[in-house]
């Protein structure tokens, strides 16, 4: 196994999940959990954070277990950050119901030295202005991944341009793209997007997929279909996740335009994963082999054998 | 070119569109005629509808002059099926403003013998006791795909269980595979609609792409991304009439589940050229050169080298 590692920075919470099946409160949650443990599955991860005094060692642990580096995890003085939210009875939306930001609210990445040389970066959804901040403590690793919000889109449009600039690889869902750009038509507005600093784009879909563009052109991987859908909580950041984890595991192969192809593949599996059981409960246990084997599946769901022409 | 032919029954009518670029009336439409003009591109197609005095003779010879045998459309005294539609300013949705039967109230299709021939059928959304009616005319043919709609499926169960019984392929939509079977996961309505009499089922889910589902497995298409859409109507119509044409021009090869999956991404090719221009309008003058180059593009959207193995 490879050891080029994944750093992972963004939000480590508490999620009390209203589903229809019922309510689980207390969930382990956070983009960084669900990323870290999405890509630990395929690379070694370190994450940087910050959780309050009530979370259990055990969680520390857990990650551990999985190959997630956890010495850049902040322990301050307070709550976790803690997030409520109801889902429809389809899981296709959710509403927020409560958000307590807590010791979230004065998170300042510190990225550890150690940390440094991790050749793939995750910036999950924060303030783009901590985002940056990340980056000019780490210096230039082989490939910056961003995640952000309508909130920032709106808010903080002008540290989130500088941010751009920053970034290879910037990774939002399709609304996003259409608030950031003011442009309807997803391939326009990746067009647009790319003038603006990352060489990459992928835009989630969520049930529907993912689109990837970049100079090589575009290329769309679907959402593998389940037959049972538990809670889509993380999926996106598992995606993002298993995204940069094989980027990591398979980076001593030369990055061509297929490999990133083949990871958002890896990425949609992970996702697919997620969603299967309540919270991060699916990841925390997934091996490398039931990946493989989804994998295998997954090809079967898109091959036609190759060739698309008539003689 | 194989001589194969396909046979499409349905509407011919014109649509009246209230588009956000301006309105358009008395638009060569239905389903019939979107099918028709799309197989065309690929194979001989024999059509079946009926028509009214008002309807131009332009556009029967506009049909002949695409390799459609027109023999089979009736002309009867009085006014062609007209529609009249609201599209939304995204063309996400559209609203129907009017409907006149006309007559295509009274529409009884009659295949002629010279049409009991074609291998590949395809059975427009009409009255499913219509369509049983057109499967007891034309005895076995290689393949008959039937398209239907949520007024059926809830107002005429039985007659649509019958006819469930005797077609190879439904085409429908992701909504009316779930009115159909009241299963709301798709994955699993596939399998029950698969244990009512088609061996295939093809799931269209507009810009979201479609599903296959038969013994070989599950098989997603996506959309062909386009950077300008103009008017969805008759898109669903177009991907059924591309998927028969292929089907019809491949048909000297072994119809293996590469076949059938490699037709999907000539159905979704064709619904993208149909979407381009204000009705039929892009399809009435498409090249199969121009199909060709489509395909290969649309083969590079989701090319990914083959190999999705991690060693």
């Amino acid at each position: 196994m490879s050891q080029e590692s994944v750093l992972v920075v963004g939000s480590i919470a508490f999620d009390d999940l209203e589903m229809p099946q019922g309510t689980f409160d207390g969930v382990l949650g956070g983009a960084a959990t669900y990323s870290s443990l999405a890509a630990s599955v395929l690379a070694p991860v370190r994450v940087v954070g910050v959780v309050g005094d009530d979370f259990p060692d055990a969680h520390l642990e857990l990650l551990r277990s999985r190959g997630v580096d956890t010495a850049g995890i902040e322990r301050a003085h307070g709550k976790t950050f803690r997030w409520r939210g109801r889902y429809s009875k389809d899981l296709a939306s959710r509403t927020t119901l409560d958000t307590q930001l807590n010791v979230f609210a004065d998170f300042r990445p510190k990225i550890p030295g150690s940390y440094k040389t991790s050749p793939y970066v995750l910036l999950g959804n924060i303030h783009p202005a901590l985002q940056l901040d990340v980056v000019r403590q780490i210096g230039r690793p082989r490939l910056i991944a961003a995640d952000t919000m309508n909130f920032w889109i709106s808010g903080e449009p002008k540290a989130l341009a500088e941010l751009l600039k920053t970034v290879d690889l910037l990774i939002i869902n399709d609304e996003e793209v259409r608030e950031l750009t003011g442009i309807q038509n997803l391939c326009k507005a990746a067009t647009d997007i790319l003038q603006r600093g990352p060489s990459e784009l992928i835009v989630k879909r969520g049930e529907h997929g993912a689109l990837l563009f970049d100079a090589h052109g575009t290329f769309f991987v679907p959402a593998y279909p389940l037959e049972e859908v538990n809670d889509p909580t993380g999926a996106g950041d598992s995606f993002a996740g298993g995204l940069l984890g094989y980027l990591a595991r398979t980076s001593g192969a030369a990055t061509s335009p297929h490999t990133m192809r083949r990871a958002m593949f890896y990425a949609a599996a992970m996702g697919s994963f997620c969603v299967e059981e309540i919270g991060p409960a699916r990841l925390q246990r997934l091996t490398l082999e039931e990946l493989g084997k989804r994998l295998e599946s997954f090809r079967r769901l898109v091959d036609f054998g190759g060739s698309l022409a008539l003689d």
